[in-house]
């Protein structure tokens, strides 16, 4: 499992994300296709089920030209709206072949679909957006049939756990979920459950993007006292990229050494490379092919967007990061029992995988993992898209200098502040589209200090230099400390973490 | 892998297997999609015209987009076969831009296209002839691309070993192959290669057709002295069938009981369950992640007739099967070596998996697999098709007593004979088709004795019951020594086979 790297590039569509998007689309396919002013014209079912007809056409023939993968993601992405649209308008999915019936007009057809927002682009390979405040999350949760974590859920949080909630839910950081309460129910009977979360291992580079659900679960370690289980998914990169096993082996053990270096207790901790774990273990193997025999390539078409030219690796490879969420995969931690819970910390863009994995799970004779979702860590040049290994410029590794941190935030940061000080003094900045402060929020623990900040910002009392001056400040001592305790990760210690072994505690 | 069961009946249609037999394809089609007994209706010859059109845009949509290889040489394949299939129909050659003329008949078109064996169906899910003589061996080898074993390759296996080949050779029950020539090119120069079969255990039932592979790979393994490797796919039949995991994993230990019956040695051969060995051994995983990354679903789909409403499993199940192939998949066997071929005995529904094995082996690196072929072991009611383990009456159980085993064949084989006594006395029974003589040509040894009586039976000197009793005290005693073997075989000695070891040699 990866849970916010988006650096594979292989893959082009999603079908499945923007299935529950509806409603919005029309206008964007007019935008696309027509121009750009042209939003408010609808065409008629007949004619939309014959561009979809077409547009079908014309992906398969990119694809099958191994076209460039930015024309085909266009073409993909006309596909997915205009299958959107046609919904909308007809009520009906689209099937090739069948054309609309004639009564076939959607009940919403209309001013919903004008927003922006909806041209959100969010699923296990891509992530990006118009909107320089990033995803709208509200609207994912809408799209993904996800519960938002509102007040009262982080008020209980507190509540049952008697501590501080995590920054990263008191502002909104993992803003989603699916049956936390449930989670949270258990824990007060005091039923056992167990954490789950992964990385796909692409490359030796990781960025501070990558460890936010890795703060997040070592926080949720600690205060729940439970197991936890990190999968490193080498099979999937070494299935989506042009790379050999022994290089995505190799990433899944020094990318342990990052995720060890949070600070995660290794006698509560396992993590596996699947490329080792799945010759292991039977049971994980048994779980595996339990999954891979309840879905179909019809659902994993739909959720996933595969096509007939993937290989039949990728396209059974969901069962493999929907195994670990069933306990019965770790006989090891939790010998035999198949009944223990799993909540998952991963970032949205990873919910697919998971919306399959629940569907399954009852069918299975297993209970359906409960997840939290995080927003995604924005990119230096603004939240349009999260923070990627792949650009440079993009991110702040985990292996930069405090020269090199300073000079990427100073340099590439986007700013919401004004273009002089002047300006800045007399109609102050946006703290809703600035990186700095975005990034402020991940990292700055103090809530008060923080919205002295926003308020300093947006007054213009606070200038971007020192904005970013202050990030500079939060994440060099951050970075360092890193660096310093994953040059304690020896790979002895490493490979006691990915030791399938009894953890410390008693199923 | 399975050697010889057709129990499967969740599978439907096999579109790959056709793809190389055309000419008879159109029969088929039509049998399938109208009515059973509309077999001499083919298409117009405007209706072939246009799929010979339709054909060969896609040869050129694939070379233009430079798609796979096998992809390419499969759609040319299809390209041939209808080009033949037409002017078999027209009396014309196919060219592009010129439709048949009206009064294009072809001078043949009924006999050959109507041809009983054009409706032979061999896939690894159904086995099916309306021949009484069975399937037609020589036009399978034509439609698989394989080679015939012929009497100079029989030969020079006698030459090269030494002594007398086994009966299954010199019978023609072994009847194709590929690349046996250069296995037996590599044992000249004392080069290593080694075994690989296996059984899908479905049941704990095992009859006598089962046991022919088996018979023969422990006669290469004895006239070699080569490792083997036994693969019980324990996942497909769960996969395929309506059956838990653990069934499926207890049927193969069962079934392992039988195999090792037939005389293995265990310090020679490694048995092994999926369900078992996937979770015991990384390399194992790792050749089948290998081959998943470079087979997409259009070549399953093609190869093996998979539908958008398969699972998953299915789907990907083809690269557990071909993994055994290749000898790192034995780290323990062959210490890490990835260069030791594989000769595979199987019947010869089970080749589409190795052609596609052949396919992806040079593309990671590895030797292709070598094949030998045998016939089905005809049901007891005839050779249009196998024994099933699913029919009791069809079959004679490896746990029949002698009473049993006696009326089965009295009651059900199928005879060759005439009507009445004096009839068949005075012209002669057919041993063709006869089931009691086809069943003597698998296990009687003297080949003086079995041509008695053939020339006994077609002249008349022989009756049906005659024929019948002599195939019954053949095979009384050879399965009362199989169960009093199988008895030896403890829970222990099953252990041993079964667990992953070195075996008695150095690599």
């Amino acid at each position: 499992m990866k849970t916010s790297s988006h650096d594979d590039t292989l893959f082009e569509n999603n079908i499945g994300e923007i299935k529950g998007q509806q409603g919005k689309y029309i206008i964007r396919v007019k935008k696309m296709t027509d121009c750009q002013g042209d939003a408010e014209v609808a065409k008629s079912p007949l004619e939309l089920y014959e561009q979809l007809t077409a547009q079908g056409d014309e992906v398969r023939t990119l694809k099958t030209a191994k076209a460039d993968k930015a024309e085909i993601d266009a073409a993909v992405q006309l596909l997915l709206k205009l299958k959107v649209g046609y919904k909308q308008m007809t009520g009906q999915d689209f099937k090739a072949g069948c054309p609309p019936s004639d009564n076939s007009v959607a009940p919403n057809n209309g001013p919903a679909a004008v927003d922006a927002d909806d041209e959100d682009t969010v699923d296990p390979w891509n992530v990006s957006t118009s909107n320089a405040k990033g995803v709208d999350y509200d609207k994912l949760i809408v799209r993904f049939g996800s519960s938002k974590i509102d007040k009262e859920l982080v008020d209980r949080i507190e509540k049952v756990l008697g501590q501080k909630p995590h920054r990263f839910l008191r502002r909104g950081i993992f803003f989603s979920h699916r049956d936390m309460q449930q989670v949270l129910d258990a824990y007060e009977k005091h039923k056992s459950f167990y954490l789950y979360t992964g990385r796909g291992p692409s490359s030796e580079a990781m960025h501070v993007g990558h460890l936010i659900p890795f703060i997040f679960t070592k926080w949720l370690q600690d205060v729940f006292d439970i197991p936890l289980v990190i999968q490193m998914t080498d099979d999937e990169k070494y299935l989506w990229k042009d790379l050999t096993l022994e290089d995505c082996h190799h990433f899944a053990v020094e990318n342990a050494k990052d995720i060890i270096a949070c600070g995660f207790d290794v006698n509560k901790t396992f993590i596996f490379s699947d490329l080792d774990y799945m010759g292991a273990t039977p049971e994980f193997y048994r779980n595996v092919v339990k999954i891979q025999k309840h879905v179909t390539f019809n659902q994993v078409k739909g959720i996933f967007g595969f096509t007939d030219s993937d290989c039949i690796g990728k396209i059974s490879f969901p069962a493999i990061q929907a195994a670990p969420s069933f306990s019965s995969s770790f006989p090891q931690i939790f010998k035999g029992r198949k009944d223990i819970q799993c909540l998952i910390p991963c970032a949205i863009d990873q919910d697919p995988y998971f919306r399959m994995t629940r569907d399954v799970a009852p069918r299975i004779g297993y209970p359906k993992p409960a997840l939290l979702h995080s927003t995604f860590f924005p990119a230096l040049q603004g939240a349009q898209t999260k923070m990627s290994a792949s650009d440079a410029n993009s991110s702040i590794f985990l292996t930069d200098t405090p020269k090199q941190l300073k000079n990427k935030v100073n340099k590439h940061a986007f700013s919401g502040g004004k273009d002089t000080v002047e300006e800045h003094r007399k109609y102050g900045g946006n703290p809703d589209i600035d990186v700095a402060f975005m990034y402020l929020t991940f990292f700055l623990e103090d809530d008060e200090q923080l919205e002295k900040i926003r308020q300093d910002y947006t007054s213009g009392a606070l200038l971007t230099g020192e904005l970013k001056k202050i990030l500079i400040e939060t994440l060099q001592p951050m970075i360092a400390q890193h660096q310093e305790r994953r040059k304690q990760v020896t790979d002895e210690i490493v490979k006691q973490f990915m030791t399938p072994r009894p953890l410390n505690f008693n199923f």
